[in-house]
């Protein structure tokens, strides 16, 4: 069939064009004579591809000489270990749970030390952002925790809670390549790539480098991160795949996108466009409070859960696919991620207004 | 330029046919609409894969339904921490060092407990596996671990070290699917998939359930078999792409190869020519005690260093590539795993040879 919309929370989209390079290069990769999914690890012809990764990803992240780059397995679930484990050099640390994965990361956290809860917006099923006068971190905390944009709610931080002092720690696995960072705001920023940038089976850590060195002796080699830098990510067999097309997504970044600036103006564009379709009716309600609103995750329900269920089966049909909320939510979520086409959002809102024109 | 052979100890090569149905398959799966690059971990679609590639790994292998099989992230060398954080109920565990992986293992999981090397090989390089006889096992060892294969140095057991009440563990990273296997032998076999199976990024373990629901709370989530068996390899976003590839694999072996039985003629008939051309001349030498020979990693050396780069060298131009042996042996290694064809095989002896009339 024809190429489907596909709103996935992740894995999702990937590019076209990057898709069709990878294609192409499947049986082999320039004169290498070898498919990427074939290579050794530690051969001149990768080592090649996952230097260039590397480095593309430091300049399209503009991440700073005292950063580290590392490319790790176990997506940002092993991360939420891997934080505590390296980081928590106090023995406490504190979290802001604005989600499903906040929550998920200062649970994993609470395994190996005292974690305090900062803020949260539980009170409200996450559909806010607590206001930064609202929260207290302690001095003697380690990091303070927090997850930049919160998939299953459709919620994202607008300013970045800076505590002098206290190093912040942010997963960003669902917006991450979406806008520009500073990174020099954060000692460290994680993200599965399986969202906005390639495959699923990997995470990308940048670590600021006085963070590093302060793991137990007892902490799983694969959960060291110094030791894991320390070889270039190479300790062992990396996600090679997954680097190659990290690589190839940077490129379509820098070269046919032209860099975060350009792909937040498009992203912003394209969230528009479903949010002001959602403001301008009232069929569909997201219930998200707009100044802590996603650009890469849009919420919505329909008036009963028996029209969410016909909603998702009839866009499905429509070529409109994984629109399905999560069960915490309920209803319906769009992710529009990098690789979603405007034009995608365009059909969808307007599919919207026909579905409501003959069930509303 | 032509394909080459490629004698990599891992990454390694994938059998032609499973290269191309990837290709074929990559800008869409069936009438997905989707690459599988881009689908959803929970979707249909996607299910289907998972659950086809979990059924093909049980068949192919003949695992009793008495084991769970799952895919995780992190290789084996991840596994050799979560082997001891699930198993090392008695606070003690016993391995048998026959190569480098073995002694990382050992070395892994004595940062959780008491480890014993119940037999070593070191004292001639890992030339050979030690004899039964020569195996010391506690009895209150939770379990017994064992690196079936030893790619480094190209030794294999012949014979499986059962002591009674003490379960057996064995990583199989290196000739797993390359013969048959009797599961029901080990309380837990684990493997990463780059060598005989898939591209890089994933291990497979497969664990009897009574050794299941022994870890501390204190084990990272993502290194809790039980937890993530519960979940069916699914508590988090597992690497999708090498689950499909790995179920095209298994396709392979068992429509085209017919399965394991099969896999290993065609395997010991490919690892005969080899050491039958070694053994008849006296230009390169394998170091290996012949009754442990590995059919999966042929180590062989010629009479100096710089002859073996200059082999090397050569033979890389003339398409036998990542022949170069691990630092810890020297000399050169040939990875001939299930996707080496015989005829590559074949025409390295016949290079060899040639190498030997002219530098001989």
């Amino acid at each position: 069939m024809a190429r489907v919309y596909n709103f996935s929370a992740g894995p999702s989209m990937l590019p076209e064009e990057v898709l069709k390079t990878a294609q192409a290069e499947l049986l082999e990769y320039g004169s290498s004579g070898q498919s990427v999914l074939e290579m050794s690890h530690r051969s001149p012809v990768f080592d090649a591809i996952f230097q260039e990764t590397k480095a593309a990803v430091r300049r399209v992240l503009n991440v700073p000489e005292e950063y580290e780059i590392g490319f790790f397995q176990g997506g940002a679930t092993q991360q939420f270990a891997m934080v505590p484990l390296n980081f928590m050099t106090t023995g406490k640390a504190d979290y802001l749970v604005t989600g499903n994965f906040s929550n998920l990361a200062a649970k994993e956290a609470a395994k190996f030390g005292d974690v305090a809860i900062a803020a949260s917006s539980e009170d409200k099923n996450f559909t806010y952002i607590p206001s930064m006068k609202d929260v207290t971190v302690r001095p003697d905390a380690s990091y303070v925790h927090i997850c930049h944009n919160n998939t299953i709610f459709g919620t994202t931080f607008n300013e970045v809670p800076q505590v002098e002092g206290v190093p912040l720690i942010a997963d960003m696995s669902s917006d991450i390549m979406s806008r520009p960072v500073d990174v020099s705001q954060y000692g460290c920023i994680y993200f599965g790539v399986q969202k906005n940038i390639a495959p699923a089976g990997m995470a990308i850590a940048i670590v600021r480098k006085d963070l590093l060195g302060h793991a137990a002796d007892t902490v799983p080699t694969m959960m060291n991160y110094t030791t894991l830098l320390k070889k270039d990510s190479m300790y062992n067999t990396p996600n090679c795949w997954c680097i190659y097309m990290t690589g190839l997504v940077m490129k379509y970044l820098e070269n046919t996108i032209g860099g975060l600036e350009n792909m937040y103006k498009i992203n912003a564009a394209k969230a528009k466009v479903l949010y002001d379709y959602l403001d301008g009716q009232d069929f569909f309600h997201n219930p998200v409070q707009k100044e802590y609103r996603s650009l890469m995750n849009v919420t919505f329900t329909s008036p009963s859960k028996e029209m969410d269920k016909l909603f998702c089966d009839e866009a499905a049909k429509n070529g409109f696919v994984n629109l399905k909320g999560h069960r915490l939510v309920g209803g319906m979520r769009a992710s529009i991620y990098n690789a979603m086409p405007a034009k995608g959002v365009d059909e969808l809102v307007a599919f919207m207004k026909e579905f409501v024109r003959v069930n509303g």
